[in-house]
């Protein structure tokens, strides 16, 4: 056993790299021997001949007469040559030429008229054109000849070189190896995918065992194929044979630490107890807490529990080994190629970022092109949330050097998904589920709707900054009652913005199913008893509680719990329905999905507010056709509190 | 049975595809159930929502102490709060906070100096930070909450959804079906694989069915699956039999028509007969004879047989089909997709070149980068050539509108290799097979090279237009005796050109294995009964046989097939083995490779020559390596016929 020496702490990205490819360097490849057929995608371990002429005969190249060069001499449409019948044969392309030695092209000739048109043998034929010797003939060996190089050690298998070794006769070569990997899934709160979707209750505490999955489709996405070992328990003596008998058995080895860990972190020990640890913690994030290790010749790394976390580990650290290790030449760009993007764009930042003194960043992002400009936001930072890289467009890694990104600031996307930017409409305004069931008719139409819930206000603004095609409000004046007209105006200074009234809402105070606080109406929530959440600055439904309040005397100090904030109807409805808070305001489709109880208190306006130029964006028709759909106003009508205008009156 | 009633001929690429994808765009997708972890790269056929809140439980974000917010108010590293052991608890990243509302970090916090700091719940705890409520939680829901849209109908499924889907539930996903695809080889010469490969003997006019094997890779690299038919002959009845079953039974049929069709060829009849014919003949070369028809609302594509013309259209016509009918969104540029290109390279053209008037052409190029410029050059444009596919770094598309290309016209190359050009290099110059040699050892050596055998005199004049980096010759002066260096000074004009003897070979007359003809000598080639197979002007082999002619008396004239050219040793040589040619002149080790009969003329050197800047590439080590390498040594002395310098003395 050895212990651990010293290894690098608080590596970089880099350092870590390439202390990793370092160690295993010189770990010889391994070899198969398969059907040339089956090796599509792996590496040649052997330089590779032909064992054959192709072709192996004397082939013509084109449909004609096979003659002899010599017989055709100064033949020319003024001055033709006729040939007998023996001094000529017809040939179908790729049929051998036999014992001429050329070939006239059908075109080039034609029959006696004298005689019968049949192209038969029978006929004297007449010759447009002078050959040379070898003319229109496809040499023996003029693809490939008998024990030529066609393809060396280290070129990756072809669909081409395929075909090209059948033809030469290569029926099986030696391949490199693909490692084979088992990934160690570990934690107690860990669930199997098969239990979590059993319809099973799950207590709380307890997470799927997501990354088992996730790791085992990137393998997939990679051509690698991956083992996947139950889940083990936060044993530091379970873990520790697991590993030890993964290190044996297999080429590469992942440890997953359950993303709770804590005080039940034994990795580095059992690591440095096995092996040698070669470095521990990556200036990254998330990810940081990566390490890696030598374990009897075999790597073993170890990716932290939470999703994104695991997902970059296996993007920075992983892939490249894999690479290493299948003796594939190592691609320029390792990331781009882990992640399957194709394309990186250049986009500036539409809002503040902070990242991280001294510590790489990946963030994921979504973008847009306003006004000519290309914007990217980043999604949530939380590494515990797979939406977001569900929902990403693309990646953005800042420099350990990055530090305050002011708006503006100009990123690299690595684009993942594939986006035509100029069909993308971008929504930024006051959030409403129903705005959301738009996205997939837009996509039907061959467009895309990328959607910002920033609450009105927030919506007015970024249209009025243009970093919006269109925003929606519901703001409430409270001069005079009248909806956002005087917002509006307010925020478009001066431009011709357009309006639409796209429905009308209920909003309502939300509570448990069953009222058991029994709140009727915004006198309750002033009782000390209630805990109320509330929407961010600037939300249409945060105006109207303001209003409220003030209407029936009441003040935000009043209110226990009115600087708790939600983004969303839903996620305000949500902290309800788990009980996080006992009311909050919002509209009556948030109550209707989440089965809770609702108290209406005002009908208002929903209106989109669209920029200038909206109505010459390619995707504006799209929008409007969507909203007129009969499929978007069944489903909004099916979410209960919504009144729509008349079809066609919009 | 519907008669064609009229269809597009000879129309250009694009029309085809429109008239293509328009004929069958509103075919409904087909619909497939399955298990959400096994869709990767499928497409959604239904909107999918999240099942559950992702987390189901208030989850703490870090590791630390689940507190009351409003306990901790004023806390700061100067003015700590101390809270009693009924106020904290320890909770892991991930864990439920239970009844607490916030979590304070470990490292915000120490226990009293007076207690044990063994973290036990039976201590003080000290907190120097102040929380607000919610602070480092997870709120139900945060990921992802119960109904929400978490992915639309139309995208694809990545790895990230698929661990999405599982935490939110998802055990299962509608997608669009993979059309079912059949591929049916025809043709009278076409041999099956397996036998092809059965080590039997392939009479002449057989080829391999290699477009088969061709089209099944390029399908299962596209993420398609592809079945193929047995081989069928050139029976109309029987072709037009098993196309009208495959149009019932799959949702596209590509039939491949026999590389020699001629007077064989009823693809057209039958499509017509069975169906509607869409288009006939395509504007691109090779690839013109492609057709389309619909039979019965199935898509049947023909494509021509040579390999290369079959490969264009799957990537032009087929490809874009496939995603048309597996309701997959049609990517920006089709034909990089389907080449799996993942760049564009400029480049301009090194050589002339004269595209056909009013057709598209692909070429297959390989590139270099020289002298700070991307040169590329075509590879032969035989449509029946595998190995230039196979070869190519890159695929040029050269417009209906492109004509003459004088040497530097610019040029965009889908690459579809990956090749640092920082560290390859270019030779050009004589041929020989031990030159290709290097190649392995070049690219275990992380460099790469590229050979272009132009000739001895070409390579020099390239060395000068500063094409190559390096050249190699064996040229003769008549006039004194010497090699290389009168040649070597006209063309470096004055630049500092270095090099190097890497060996001296065996030049001598090859003839058929017993010398049939009795050959001894050049005048024996004057012989009228000798059909000679000459090397191209330029070759140093050419310039020797000129001078051996002249030293014995003879001329050009004399010699039968003077004019008959060959381009390499082996080629050359091979014209003999393959009985078109009854003698050449070349190395001693091609005669050996082909078992022919050698007799011996001159020991020639055999010299590289280095461009003024040579040292300087990065690569130049690892050629010199190479040369050096005893396993490049052993396998020229193996060759036979050739003398080395001593090992170091290079």
């Amino acid at each position: 056993m050895v212990r651990a020496l010293g290894h690098s702490e608080h590596c970089s990205l880099n350092e870590a790299l390439k202390i990793l490819l370092d160690e295993f360097a010189s770990v010889p490849f391994k070899r198969q021997r398969m059907r040339a057929r089956d090796a599509l995608g792996f590496t040649l371990a052997d330089d590779v001949y032909s064992m054959r002429n192709v072709p192996h005969y004397s082939a013509s190249a084109v449909d004609g007469y096979a003659v002899q060069s010599c017989a055709t001499a100064g033949a020319s449409p003024a001055t033709p040559v006729t040939l007998g019948p023996d001094e000529f044969s017809w040939v179908n392309t790729g049929m051998p030429v036999g014992c001429h030695d050329s070939v006239v092209m059908v075109e080039d000739t034609s029959f006696d008229p004298t005689a019968s048109d049949d192209h038969t043998e029978a006929c004297q034929l007449r010759v447009f054109r002078s050959l040379t010797q070898g003319e229109n003939v496809r040499a023996v060996g003029e693809d490939v000849m008998n024990g030529q190089l066609i393809a060396s050690r280290g070129e990756p298998v072809t669909c081409a070189l395929i075909s090209l070794m059948l033809c030469a006769g290569v029926g099986e070569v030696s391949v490199r190896a693909k490692p084979r990997t088992l990934f160690i899934p570990t934690g107690d709160e860990i669930v199997s995918g098969d239990e979590w979707l059993s319809g099973k209750s799950i207590p709380a505490g307890l997470v799927a065992d997501s990354n088992s999955l996730y790791a085992g489709s990137v393998f997939k996405s990679w051509g690698y194929s991956l083992d996947v070992s139950p889940i083990m328990p936060d044993d530091p003596d379970v873990i520790k044979d697991a590993v030890l008998s993964a290190a044996r058995g297999y080429d590469l080895v992942l440890v997953s630490a359950g993303s709770a860990k804590g005080k039940r972190d034994h990795s580095a020990d059992i690591l440095s107890g096995l092996g040698r640890m070669l470095f521990r913690y990556v200036r990254m994030k998330p990810g940081r807490p990566a390490m890696a290790a030598n374990v009897g010749g075999t790597p073993v790394i170890v990716s932290p529990g939470f999703p994104m976390s695991c997902a970059v580990t296996l993007w920075s650290l992983v892939y490249p080994i894999l690479k290493l290790l299948s003796g594939e030449a190592m691609p320029r760009d390792c990331i781009s190629e882990a992640i399957d993007s194709k394309e990186t764009l250049a986009a500036s930042f539409m809002t503040q970022h902070s990242s991280p003194q001294g510590i790489a960043e990946w963030l994921r992002v979504k973008c847009a092109s306003v006004g000519g400009k290309m914007l990217c936001w980043p999604l949530t930072a939380g590494a515990s949330v797979l939406w977001a890289l569900a929902e990403a467009d693309g990646i953005v890694m800042l420099s350990e050097e990055t530090l305050e990104c002011p708006k503006g600031t100009g990123v690299s996307v690595r684009l993942t998904r594939r986006v035509d930017f100029s069909k993308r409409i971008l929504f930024q305004g006051s959030d409403d589920p129903a705005v959301g069931l738009l996205a997939p008719i837009m996509r039907d139409l061959g467009c895309d709707f990328a959607i910002r819930a920033v609450g009105s206000m927030g919506g007015l603004a970024a249209l009025g900054r243009e970093e919006a095609h269109l925003a929606a409000a519901h703001l409430l004046d409270a001069s005079d009652g009248t909806y956002n007209t005087s917002y509006i105006a307010q925020f478009a200074a001066g431009r011709n913005w357009r309006r639409m009234l796209i429905f009308r809402r209920e909003q309502g105070i939300i509570t448990a199913p069953g009222n058991p606080k029994d709140i009727r109406g915004f006198a309750d929530l002033a009782s000390g008893e209630v805990m109320f959440e509330n929407r961010q600055p600037g939300a249409g439904t945060r105006v109207l509680l303001d209003y409220m309040l003030r209407d029936n005397g009441l003040s935000a100090a009043d209110v226990l719990g009115y600087d708790r904030i939600s983004i969303t109807h839903l996620e305000a409805a949500n902290k309800v329905a788990s009980g996080v808070a006992d009311a909050t305001l919002g509209i009556a489709s948030a109550a209707a999905a989440l089965g809770l109880h609702f108290i209406p208190i005002a009908t208002e306006p929903y209106e989109l507010v669209f920029s200038e130029g909206f109505f010459n964006h390619p995707a504006s028709g799209a929008l409007i056709k969507a909203i007129e759909s009969g499929e978007w106003r069944e489903a909004v009508v099916r979410m209960g509190g919504y009144e729509l205008p008349q079809a066609g009156g919009a």
